[in-house]
C-alpha cells in the first residue's frame, strides 16, 4: 500500500475508529467495519455510515489488505486472535491503543509480528463512540508508530504513510519506550485527574463551584473508566513509577506548606515554572 | 456608592487591577492608580493608560471614595497598612486575592473593618501584568464577596454593586468557609499541576511532548511562584488538608494499579466519572 487507498477495515467504529472511517471515506477509501453494536449503528441516519459496509463478523474485515484494530487495549489483544486466522502475508494490521508493548507482545506470540505495526495516535478526547467521532480528528496529530522487533521495514513504512495521508504527524518509536514515555506524559496525568475529582467529590465539592482552572485539571476525568482501567493494566509498572515520582514531590510541597516554609515552596513553584520556558 | 461612578482607586495594575481599570474607564469611572512599577507603566503607550491618574505614592488613591487592592495576598496586608491612616469612615475597600481570612482579620486589627470587603474574582489566568490585562475579563465571572464580621450590610451591597456592573456575578461568603472551599476548588489543583510538572521535569519530559491533556493538566503550573506561595502559606492549614485527601486517594489507586486489582481501579475511576453527572 501507500495512500490509504482501494479499501481498510475497522474494528470499533468509537471515536477513533469513526473518525478514521469520516477521514477515509472523505478521501474516497472504502470501508468495512465490525463493531459490537452494529445494530445500534445501523439505525443511525447518518451519511457516512451509509457509506460504511458494516459486517456481522470480525474476519470479515479481512477482505480489507489494511485493517486497524480501534477498541480499548484490553479488548484489542482479543481482536487480534480473532483476526489472526484471516490475515494472509499481506496484511497489514494496525491498532490505536494508548499502551503498545502487550499488543506488539501478542501479535508475536500470534505468528504475526511480520504483519503487525502498533500505532497510536495523540488524537483523543474524553468523549468516546461513534457520535464523537468527527472528520479532521488526526489533522496535526502526533501518531506513535512502533518499529516491531520482526516487522518488516515496509510496514511501518507503510503505517507512517496511511497516518500521513489523514494529516497527521508519525513518531516512530519502540513499543516499550512508547509506554514508559506516555506512563509520565499521559497515564500518569489521568490518574491525578481522577484522584483530584476523588477529593473534590469526598469534600462535597460541585463542578459548578469550579473556575476555568479547576475544570482543566479535572477534564481527563470524565474519560471511559473500562478504557482507562486497561490502559493503566497494561502499562501498570511504568505508571506506579510515575505515580511514585508525582506523590513523592507532592508530600514534600505539602510538608513544606505544613511547615510554612516560604523558601522552599516558592524555591519548587518557580522550578516548576522554569519547565514551560525550555518548551 | 452603588455603580462605579465618579472615581475607583486601584492599587497594582496587574492582570486584574489593569483589567479593572480597563473596565472602569470604558464605563467613564475615573481611575487613580498606583503601582510599584509607575516608571515601567508611564514609558507604555496604551489608550487606557493615558486616562489613567498614575500616582506615585500609595494614599494618593484614597482620594477615591471606593479603592481596590489588586496585589498578592501578602503584599496586600502591607499595602492594607500603609493605607489605613488615609481612609474615612466613607470609603470602601476592596481586595482582589485568592484567600480571605488573613486580609479581613487585619482590616478589623487596623481598626477599618467597618469600611472593608474582601472580594475575589474567579478570573485570573496563569498570566501576569498589565499586558494580560484585558477589557470584559469579568464578564460572567463568579466574585466571592465576604461578609465580613463587623462590617456593615450597607458596604457588602455596593461591593456586589462594584462587581455586577462590571458583569460579574457576586457570591456572597464568609471568610473562613470562602477559604476552606477554594483550598480545594483552586489551591489544590494548583498545586497538583506544579508536582505533575516537577514530576515531569524530573523525568526529563519536555512539554512539548504532551497532547491536548496534559498540556490541560500542567497549565495552572506556569502561574506566578510569588503569588502561589502567599496564597498557599495564607491558607496552609485547609491546602494541606485537602493535599491530604488527594494523596491518600492517590495512594489507593497507585497501590491498585501495582496489584493489577481491575475491579478496584474501574470502581475507583467509574465514581470519578459519576462527579460529572452530577453537575
Amino acid at each position: 500500500m501507500g495512500e490509504p487507498s482501494g479499501c481498510v477495515g475497522i474494528v470499533g467504529l468509537g471515536l477513533i475508529g469513526g473518525s478514521l472511517a469520516r477521514d477515509l471515506i472523505a478521501r474516497g477509501v472504502d470501508v468495512i467495519a465490525y463493531d459490537r453494536q452494529v445494530e445500534r449503528l445501523r439505525a443511525l441516519t447518518d451519511a457516512t455510515l451509509a457509506r460504511v459496509r458494516l459486517v456481522d463478523a470480525l474476519h470479515e474485515v479481512a477482505a480489507a489488505q489494511a485493517v486497524v484494530i480501534a477498541v480499548p487495549v484490553t479488548a484489542a489483544l482479543s481482536v487480534l486472535d480473532s483476526l489472526a486466522p484471516a490475515l494472509t502475508p499481506r496484511h497489514l494490521v494496525m491498532d490505536v491503543g494508548g499502551t503498545k508493548a502487550a499488543i506488539e507482545a501478542r501479535a508475536e506470540t500470534l505468528g504475526i509480528g511480520d504483519r503487525f505495526v502498533g500505532c497510536h495516535p495523540l488524537a483523543g478526547d474524553h468523549r468516546s463512540g461513534w457520535d464523537a467521532s468527527r472528520a479532521g480528528l488526526f489533522a496535526g496529530a502526533p501518531v506513535f508508530v512502533c518499529q516491531p522487533a520482526s516487522g518488516g521495514e515496509d510496514r511501518v513504512v507503510a503505517a507512517e504513510e496511511f497516518w500521513r495521508a489523514l494529516g497527521a504527524a508519525p513518531v516512530r518509536v519502540g513499543a516499550a519506550a512508547h509506554d514508559q514515555r506516555l506512563g509520565l506524559t499521559s497515564h500518569l496525568p489521568h490518574m491525578l485527574a481522577s484522584a483530584l475529582v476523588l477529593a473534590l467529590q469526598g469534600a462535597g465539592v460541585a463542578r459548578a463551584e469550579l473556575g476555568p482552572g479547576g475544570r482543566d485539571m479535572t477534564r481527563l476525568a470524565a474519560s471511559p473508566p473500562e478504557l482507562w482501567t486497561d490502559i493503566a493494566l497494561q502499562n501498570a509498572d511504568a505508571l506506579a513509577s510515575a505515580l511514585d515520582a508525582c506523590e513523592a514531590t507532592l508530600r514534600s510541597l505539602r510538608h513544606e506548606i505544613g511547615a510554612r516554609d516560604a523558601a522552599r515552596i516558592e524555591e519548587r513553584l518557580a522550578r516548576a515554572t522554569r519547565w514551560f520556558d525550555d518548551g
